[in-house]
C-alpha cells in the first residue's frame, strides 16, 4: 500500500509516535521469532484463492452461510494440514498461535470443522486406550472421518452430573445402548454436529445391570460414511440461528436405543469388561489440567478480540472529526476528546494486561503439568481457582470494552461492515461456554473460603493465594502503582474474611450450609472478583517489569504508562472498595478504636500528662488508619487524566503494534489506510439490494398501496 | 390456552403470587381504559392474516428480509389506517401507545415505512407554511407518497452545524440547487430511503449569493412516482447490513446539482424570497420541544424493551433447573439462586422506574408545551437538560440489563429464538440515535454548570434543579429510602460544585475555557449522571407514592418493595460516591474540621472545663459529619438480600403483569406456557437447513476432502 493513499490524519499520528511499534509487536508476540512465524502463517493462508468472501456473509441466507463455510473449510484445513509440523511441542504451538487469529479473516465466526481439532482429537488422545488411539487417531488426523464432541444437553449445561443421556450395557450382545429418555436429554450445541460430522464423542451416563456408574465418553458413528445419512436410531439436526457462530453448524442429537459395540467406550480411565464388570478409573485431578488450559486460551483470545476492536475504534477516532468547540477552528479529531480517550485507552491497556497474564498463566500451567507428570498435584487447586477467576474477569472486561469501542464509533459502529458487532457476538459467547461465569466465580470462591479456613488453622497459603495471609490492618494507603496493587489485595482479604463471617452468621441463624452459601453468593462472587483483580493487576505489573527490562527505554516507558493507566483506572472504578477497606475511619471497629483513642487522650489530657501538641501528632499517627481520603481520590483522578494526555500521541502507534492485517480486521472503519468513508460506501455497494435501482416489491406491493388499490 | 399445558413450575409460581397482576397491568398502562385500548389494538393487528412470519426472518437473506418487510408493511399500515381516529388528542395517543409494541411482533425490528409517520409527517407539520401543509399533508396522510427524513451524513452526526449538503438558490430560475460536495456529505442512515420512499425531507445548508444562511429543511422528490427510478442527479442506495434494523432499508443519498423549485424549502420559520432575499426565522427554543418529546418516547421504549427481556428471563429461570447443591434433592429452579435474583429483579424495578419517570415526564412536557403555546419558555431549558440526562441513563441501564437478562439465560440466551439478542440490538441503537449519549450528558452538564453559576449569584434554581440549592454539609446519612434519595442529591451537589472548581483551576493554569471543559469532561458526564440518578430515584419514589395511593394494599406493598430494591441497589452500586460525599470523615476539609475539633476539645479539656463524658457525647455529635460507615453499607447489603427474598415469590407475577402476548415476546424461552425446550426444538425445525437430512455440500466438498481427493 502506498503511503500517499493513507489518510493524512493517520499519517500525522504515525509520525508523532515516539516508540518503535515493531518492537512492541515482537513483545506482544512473545518474541521476534513468533512474529515471523505468525506473519508467515497469515501470508500462506490469506494467499489461498477463494478463502475470502466477495459478497460478505451478512447478505447470505442462513443456509448459504453454511454452504459457503463448508466450501471454505476444506480449502482452509487443507492449507493448515500442509503446514503442520508433527514434531512441534505444545509449548511452541501455543506460542505461535498466541496472536494468530487468521481464522477470523476466513470465517467471520468459525468453521464447522473447528471442534474436530480442538475437542474430538484431544478427547481421543486423553480418554482413549493405546489401542483405541492407534485406530481412531489415524483416521481422525487424516480427516478420513470428521468428528465433534457432544456433552451439553438441551436441559443440562455446566452441571455435568445432571446429564441424562444413557449408555446401558447389554452383556448378551456386548453392546452399549445409547438412549435419550426425554427431550431435555437431547445433545444441543456441538459445532459441526448438525450436517457436517460423521463421528462424535458423546458424554453419557453408563448403566450396568440397572446401576449408574457416572458419566463417560463414547465414540459414536452418527452418519453413514458413504451417503452421509444419519444412522438408524439417531436424530440429528441444527439448532437454528444464533447471535454468532452461524457458520459453525451447531447441532442437536438424540438417540432411540441406538447400539454401539462395547469397545466404543473410550476406556483409558474406566472400563466395562465383557461380562459387565465395571472397573473404575483413578479419577484424578488430572482433568483439571485441561480445564485450566482451555481457560488460558480464553484469556488469550479475549486479549486478541479486544485488541482488534480497539484497533478499529482508535484508527476511526483519529480520522473522524466532530463538533466545533472553538469558533474558527476545524472540527477536532474525536480522539482528542478526553471522554473518547477514557473509553478507548483502557481497552489498549486491558488487552496488554490479558496478553501478559495469559503468557504468565501459560508458563505456570506448563510447569505445573510437568509436575503432574511427576505425580505432584499440589499446585493444581490454586491454579484451577485462579483460572476460575481469570476466565470470567477477562470475558466480562473484554466484552464490556469491545462494546464500548463499538459505541465510541457512534452510528457507524452499528454497521456490520465495521466488524465490531460481530466481534462482540463472538466474545460474549465465552461468557457462558467452558463454564458459565457466575458458576465459575462461585467455584473459585469455594476454593478461597476453603483456603482461608486452612489459613486460620495455620496451614500455609500457596502461590497466588499467599498474599491472603498478610495482615491488612497495618497497611497504609499509598497511591503508587505498587501501593494501589497492594490495596487491591487488602480489598480481597477483607472481602474474604467478611464473607466467612457472614456464612457463619447465616448458619448460626438456622440455615443449612447450602442455603447459607446461596444467601451469601452475591458477596462470594465479589470475593472471587476481588481476588482475580488483585492477581491480574499484580501479574500485569510484575511481569511487565520483568519482561520489559530488555526493551528500549521509549517502549518501556510506554508499557509502564499503560500499567499505570490500568491500575489507576481500576482504583477509581473500585473506589468504594478502597474507601471501605481502609476501614478504621468509618468502620464499626474503627469507631471503637477512635472512641478508645479519644477517651484515652481525653483522660491523659485531663490528667495533664500530655500537651495539645502531642495530641496533634498522635492524630497524625492515627491517619495511618484513615489512610485513603477524598484528596487521595482527587489525586488519582488527576493522575488518570494526565495519563490519558500522555498516552494520546502514541495511541495510533499502540494499536498499529497489534499488527492486524486488514483482512483480519475486516473493518471499513479500522483499515490501516483510514479511508473509512470510502470503505463504508464500497462495502454498502456489495449489498445485493444495490444491484438493481428498483426492487420488485415496488410494483408488487408499494405502488398498488400508494394508489389505494390494495 | 388450556392451563394443563402450562409448565408445572410456572403454575406453582402463579398460584403463590400474592397480588392481583391485572391491577398491576392497569397501573403500568396508565389506567384500565388504556389496557383495554392496547389489547384491542393488539388483537386487531395480530388477527390480520400474513402479518406473522412462518419462517423466522433470521433464515432469510438480506434481500429477502427487505422484500418480506415491504409485503408486511402495506398490510400493517392499511390496518393502522383503518383504526385511526383523526380527533384523538396527542395526549390520548401517547397514553394508548405507551405500552403498545405490537410492531415488534410483525417486524422483528421495524418497517421501512416507519419514518413516514414518525419523522416525515411531523416535519411537514412543524416546518411547513400553511400552504405547504395543505398540499403535502393530504398526499402524505393518504400515503400517496412515501417519505423519509434525511439529516445525518456519512461524515456528520450529532453536530448539526457540520452538515455539508448544499442548497444554493439560483434567482434566475427560482430554483434551489442541491449538491453533495464530498463523499462525507452523502446522507447516510435514513430508514426507508434506500428503495422505499419517493420523497424525502433533506436538511441542507442554504447558500444565497455565496453566503451561508444555516441549515434548513427541503422537500425533495427522489424517485419517479410511476417507475420508482431515482430522479436524475440523485444517487440512492442502501447502506448495508447492521446489528439491527435490517428490514428498515436505511439508505444513502447524494446530489449532483439537483434542482428543485424554490417553494420546496419548508418555509414556516425562514424564507427565501423570489429575488433571493433571506428572511430569518424567529429561531426560538421551540425546537427543544420536539427533542424533549422524542426523548420521553425513548425512556418509555426502554421501559418496554427491558420489560420484554426480563419477562423472558424470569419465566425461563422459573422452569430451568440446574445443579444439585443438596444431595438427594432435585435440581433447584435457577430463579432460586440469589445470584440470579440479583441479575433479574433490578431489571423489573428499573422497568417500573422508567415507566413512571416517562409518565411523569410526559405530563410535565404536555404542560410545558401548553405554556409554550402561551409564550412562556421559562421551564424549557431545565426540562431539556433533564431529558439530556434521562435519555442516556435509561438507554445505558436498559441495554446493560437486557444483556444481563440474556446472559442469565445461559447458552440458550444466545439462540435467536430466545429473542433477547435482537431486543438488545434494537435497544442499543438508542445509545447513539437522537443525540449520542456522551454528547447529551455534556449538554446537560453545560446547563447544570450554568445553573450553578446563577445559583452562586443568587438566582433561583427551578424544578428538578431546585435541590441543588440545598446545603449538603448539614445532611446526615440516613438509610431510609428517602434518606438514600437525599444522599443521591448530596452526591450531585458535591460533584457539581467540585467540577466548577476544577474548571476554574484548569482555566487558571492557562487553558482556554474550551480546553478546560474538555479536560474536565469525564467529571462533567459524571455530574450529569449524578443529577439524572437523583431525579430518576426521587421521581420513581414520589410518583409511586402518589399514583399507588388508590391501589389495593397487596399491590402497593409490592410496588414499594420494588422502589426499595431500586434505591438500595443504586446506593450499593454508587457506594464510593456515598462514602466520598459525606465528606468530612475522609476529606481535606474534614481532617481540618477534625483537627480543629480535637484541638478545641483538647484545650478545653486541658483547662478542665469539660469532662471526658462530655467529650464522648461531642464525639457522637461529630458523627453527623462522618455519617456513612462500613456498618451502614453492610446494613444496605443485608437489606438488599432480604428484599430479593421478599420479591422472589412474586417474580413471575411481576413479569406476567407486563402483559406481553406470546406473539410480541416472540421467544421460545419466555412464552406464557413455559414449554421452553419444546419451543426451542420447534423453532430449530423451522431452519431451512433442517429440511433435508444431507446438505449438498457433503457430496460437493466434504466427501472428496475426506477421501483425500481435493
Amino acid at each position: 500500500m502506498s503511503a500517499n493513499k493513507v489518510n493524512v490524519d493517520l499519517q500525522r499520528e504515525r509520525a508523532k509516535c515516539d516508540f518503535n511499534t515493531e518492537e512492541l509487536t515482537n513483545f506482544l508476540d512473545w518474541g521476534v521469532k513468533y512474529t515471523e512465524k505468525r506473519r508467515n502463517l497469515e501470508q500462506k493462508v490469506l494467499s489461498v484463492k477463494g478463502l475470502l468472501d466477495d459478497t460478505p456473509e451478512e447478505y447470505m441466507s442462513h443456509k448459504e452461510k453454511y454452504e459457503n463455510s463448508i466450501r471454505k473449510s476444506v480449502l482452509f484445513y487443507k492449507t493448515l494440514h500442509s503446514m503442520e509440523d508433527e514434531n512441534m511441542s505444545i509449548d511452541e504451538k501455543t506460542r505461535i498461535n498466541f496472536r494468530n487469529i487468521v481464522t477470523s479473516a476466513v470465517f467471520k465466526d468459525n468453521s464447522p470443522l473447528m471442534l474436530h481439532n480442538s475437542m474430538f482429537i484431544p478427547t481421543i488422545m486423553g480418554q482413549g486406550t493405546d489401542e483405541q488411539k492407534a485406530y481412531w487417531m489415524k483416521r481422525a488426523k487424516n480427516m478420513e472421518i470428521i468428528g465433534t464432541y457432544a456433552q451439553t444437553e438441551l436441559g443440562h449445561g455446566t452441571f455435568i452430573r445432571g446429564l441424562e443421556t444413557q449408555a446401558t450395557y447389554d452383556p448378551d450382545t456386548e453392546e452399549l445402548v445409547l438412549h435419550s429418555p426425554a427431550l431435555s436429554s437431547y445433545k444441543w450445541w456441538p459445532g459441526g454436529l448438525a450436517h457436517t460430522a460423521n463421528y462424535c464423542v458423546v458424554m453419557a451416563r453408563l448403566y450396568i445391570k440397572g446401576k449408574s456408574h457416572g458419566i463417560h465418553p463414547f465414540m459414536v458413528q452418527i452418519r453413514d460414511e458413504e451417503t452421509h445419512m444419519p444412522l438408524p436410531g439417531i436424530k440429528l439436526g441444527e439448532i437454528g440461528a444464533k447471535l454468532g457462530f452461524n457458520t459453525v453448524n451447531n447441532g442437536f442429537l438424540g438417540f432411540e436405543n441406538h447400539r454401539i459395540p462395547r469397545d466404543r467406550m473410550l476406556m483409558k480411565n474406566a472400563q466395562v469388561l465383557k461380562d459387565g464388570t465395571f472397573v473404575a478409573g483413578s479419577n484424578s485431578k488430572l482433568t483439571y489440567g485441561t480445564m485450566v488450559f482451555v481457560r488460558v486460551i480464553i484469556v488469550n483470545s479475549m486479549a486478541n478480540m479486544l485488541a482488534k476492536a480497539v484497533t478499529i475504534a482508535v484508527r476511526y477516532s483519529a480520522i473522524r472529526r466532530q463538533s466545533q468547540p472553538k469558533p474558527n477552528e476545524p472540527e477536532p479529531q474525536i480522539l482528542d476528546y478526553v471522554t473518547q480517550q477514557h473509553k478507548l485507552f483502557i481497552a489498549i491497556a486491558s488487552s496488554h494486561a490479558f496478553y501478559i497474564n495469559a503468557m504468565w498463566l501459560w508458563e505456570i500451567y506448563y510447569s505445573v503439568t510437568s509436575q503432574l507428570a511427576g505425580g505432584n498435584l499440589d499446585n493444581l487447586p490454586e491454579l484451577h481457582a485462579l483460572a476460575c477467576c481469570l476466565k470470567p474477569l477477562s470475558t466480562i472486561d473484554a466484552t464490556t470494552m469491545i462494546e464500548k469501542c463499538r459505541l465510541a464509533c457512534g452510528g457507524h459502529g452499528y454497521m456490520l461492515s465495521a466488524n465490531l458487532a460481530q466481534t462482540y457476538g463472538l466474545a460474549t459467547a465465552a461468557y457462558t461456554y467452558e463454564g458459565e461465569n457466575t458458576v465459575l466465580l462461585l467455584q473459585a470462591a469455594r476454593s478461597l473460603v476453603k483456603a482461608w479456613g486452612g489459613h486460620v488453622k495455620g496451614q500455609p497459603l500457596k502461590g497466588t493465594m499467599a498474599y491472603l495471609a498478610e495482615n491488612p490492618t497495618v497497611k497504609v494507603w499509598d497511591g503508587s502503582v505498587d501501593g494501589i496493587i497492594q490495596s487491591f489485595k487488602v480489598v480481597a482479604i477483607r472481602k474474604l474474611s467478611s464473607v466467612v463471617k457472614i456464612l457463619k452468621e447465616y448458619e448460626k441463624s438456622g440455615l443449612s450450609p447450602e442455603d447459607a452459601w446461596n444467601k451469601a453468593s452475591v458477596f462470594l462472587t465479589a470475593v472471587s472478583e476481588a481476588h482475580g483483580r488483585a492477581v491480574l493487576l499484580s501479574v500485569y505489573k510484575s511481569e511487565t517489569d520483568k519482561r520489559a527490562a530488555a526493551l528500549s527505554p521509549p517502549l518501556r516507558k510506554v508499557l509502564l504508562q499503560m500499567v499505570d493507566l490500568y491500575v489507576t483506572y481500576w482504583a477509581l472504578e473500585k473506589v468504594g472498595d478502597m474507601l471501605l477497606s481502609y476501614v478504621p475511619v468509618v468502620g464499626k471497629r474503627a469507631s471503637t478504636v477512635r472512641r478508645q483513642f479519644a477517651l484515652s487522650w481525653a483522660l491523659r489530657l485531663d490528667s495533664g500528662h500530655v500537651s495539645p501538641i502531642a495530641f496533634m501528632s498522635a492524630a497524625a499517627e492515627r491517619r495511618q488508619y484513615a489512610s485513603i481520603t477524598e484528596r487521595d481520590v482527587e489525586e488519582l483522578q488527576r493522575r488518570y487524566i494526565e495519563l490519558l494526555a500522555a498516552i494520546r500521541p502514541n495511541a495510533v502507534g499502540l494499536v498499529d503494534a497489534f499488527d492486524f492485517r486488514d483482512e483480519i480486521l475486516n473493518s471499513a472503519l479500522g483499515a490501516y489506510d483510514g479511508r473509512a468513508y470510502e470503505r463504508l460506501m464500497e462495502e454498502a455497494m456489495k449489498s445485493p439490494l444495490n444491484a438493481e435501482p428498483v426492487n420488485q416489491t415496488f410494483h408488487k406491493y408499494l405502488k398498488p398501496f400508494m394508489r389505494g388499490k390494495l
